[in-house]
């Protein structure tokens, strides 16, 4: 994409033999904007970059991956400072102008030497060849089996736009090797208001819909760069017309990044789909849906083929007071399973068993709160749930 | 215990080889209270205890094991009322005094027939030897190992007191083989008011602060009896002084039951003990202790023995949002791991993997809210999740 160089290196951190530190720059100052997780445990980048997306304006992006900086203290602090500071001086820019995000482990210090003494190579070697975005994507793994990137094309007001992501995370969240992480690259030309607006609804349904293990990192990040190269004029209002194919294109590619997530989570063998609708509002619908999605007693049944529903109602139960037995209709695939607040009188078992082996299922609830045409539903992908992450987790470190 | 009589019975509902049907009748009415889940899917047992526990008075409790009677619709309705009705007339008492528990599948239609057909013979064949309890606790049991009974003595006005209990479950719910259940009876004579709120107090402490995998059951049910055979005066205030070392033996009662579940919890090998302190409200405290206890990421590094602290920074992190990083002080037994937001200058990993070798571990964290020694805490009971879990949940029907 025209006006980004992009580089990567081992700086050391973690990993041996594979690159561990992406820099991004900018030629021309990019518009941008963010979303990040809201623990209260925000790693050290976390904070840098809540404190600095507000003035929209990014140089430069730098990720490492091995090491979260996360609950680090002053020292964490420092890192970020000092790496700030080596990339907006070599570049002339503002420090506010510089972004950091950091994955791998909590509470182990993490060396600004390591990063810092990276820096002037990675600006003077760009990678050239049409290897770079693979190279990006790769750069910031920890446990993730396979690099995560989406390439996609659209247009505003007839000129050709460009839309480049790519993602980390395996455990929704698995502060040891930590972290959602998304970044976005446009060249459209979109002021960061519209941006911010933009993303923020969209994350909602993508990267905020999406659940492994229920557990939120405290790196967790979405960036949407635009570098305004394209030849169209300004975009500086979010309900601009124009906006309607990027938009759309811009939420395809935030999915399958978030869809990508889910789908290499930790030991995970099959993409779950839950739709909730018919409730007193998408809020609540969402709430349902993840309850449903989190449950390891329903990611455990999914895992085994097994058409447990009552699993299913049981997370219904227990996440929203405002239905009754009577009032739902829960749905595995095309099957009807429940009717008048019990099981349906037509449902076969060995049907539902033989659907759930495929690797994409779909779960749907009807709350029967609202119609389930209101519009007042939520979609959500999980995982299952199977000895793997166990594994994973059990025996990561020790 | 005087005035009870117990009986037990294999009456065919889904195991072999063992009892499935507990019947337990008073002599004279008991005082009775309850406490059942929240679940908006409620069984169809726990709508009709729901309804009739407010008036106070028992003269029988049924329970099976094998069939939740839970999403049963109409059908399940009918399976209580004629249950309920063919004990009444043969008791000669009212419908309202008899109370009914049920555990196993959810959704599967439960025929009132198994049941009724065996009343007859258990009103007539009370256990006569002191096997009853041990023999009541076994035929509760779904997925249990172990049958979980308590036996103890204390005194009111200087009289002898008895307190004896059972209970089931081994996923915290799994709507499978489902549900919490718990029976507590004692010869005091105490008015069903102060036993109403004595119970909902100490479950708030016990069975309220286990958790094993963060799923509630449509089924869970906790039932306090009070025969009233002991020779001191009825007590109907709940701040009567006499009660002083009946409640505290009621709580060890209660709680020993409780961890007994978690210990049994599907798969476990480890208690987890989680108390959390500092917080700005006992509520607060509570639910960043059952965050740390039900975040898989922390129960898999407690099953690995791996000391990885982190984790329980991020579960207070997404739990929390009054505290911040230099607040928090984390333990793991003595251990203090972290001091101003970091990892603690004299922690050693090797010391704390070793104490993750015990089968019984303790986690605290202070949120720095309140002081230490404000008394706004919470202790909660987990366990840790291994394969065991996976391969019982998955593998459980199919």
């Amino acid at each position: 994409m025209k006006g980004i160089k992009i580089s990567t290196t081992n700086c050391g951190i973690k990993y041996k033999n594979r690159d561990d530190l992406l820099l991004v720059t900018f030629e021309n100052a990019a518009n941008v904007a963010g979303v990040f997780t809201t623990s209260s445990m925000p790693a050290a980048p976390v904070v840098w970059c809540k404190k600095n997306i507000k003035q929209g304006s990014a140089k430069a992006l730098v990720v490492n991956a091995g090491n979260a900086n996360a609950f680090t203290g002053k020292a964490g602090e420092k890192t970020v400072f000092e790496t700030v500071k080596k990339i907006s001086k070599s570049l002339n820019c503002k420090d506010s102008q510089v972004f950091v995000s950091s994955t791998g482990v909590i509470g182990e210090p993490l060396k600004h030497e390591l990063i810092c003494n990276a820096i002037p190579q990675l600006l003077e070697n760009p990678i050239s060849d049409n290897s770079a975005w693979d190279k990006a994507a790769k750069a910031i793994m920890t446990t993730d089996l396979k690099q995560k990137l989406v390439k996609k094309t659209c247009k505003i007001s007839g000129k050709e736009i460009s839309i480049i992501g790519f993602a980390k995370g395996s455990g929704m969240i698995a502060p040891n090797m930590a972290t959602m992480l998304g970044y976005i690259f446009t060249n459209a030309n979109i002021s960061s208001a519209v941006l911010a607006k933009l993303l923020k609804e969209i994350t909602e349904e993508t990267f905020n819909s999406i659940t492994v293990d229920s557990d939120q990192s405290t790196n967790d990040s979405v960036f949407l760069f635009a570098t305004k190269e394209a030849d169209h004029k300004l975009i500086s209002n979010s309900s601009d017309l124009s906006l309607k194919n990027f938009k759309k294109t811009l939420h395809e590619a935030m999915l399958d990044l978030a869809k990508m997530v889910v789908i290499d989570g930790e030991g995970a063998q099959k993409l779950i789909e839950v739709n909730v609708n018919g409730a007193k509002s998408k809020k609540q619908a969402k709430q349902v849906a993840l309850a449903i999605g989190n449950s390891p007693l329903v990611k455990t049944a999914i895992a085994g083929c097994d058409p447990n529903w009552g699993r299913i109602v049981m997370a219904v139960g227990k996440s929203c007071s405002d239905t009754s037995p009577e009032k739902i209709i829960v749905k595995i695939g095309q099957y009807q399973l429940t009717k008048n607040g019990a099981k349906h009188p037509n449902y076969v078992e060995k049907l539902v068993h033989e659907y759930l082996k495929n690797s994409q299922v779909k779960i749907s609830v009807n709350l029967g709160i609202s119609s389930a045409k209101s519009g007042k539903e939520a979609t959500i992908w999980a995982c299952d749930l199977n000895e793997e992450y166990i594994k994973i987790n059990k025996d990561y470190r020790s």
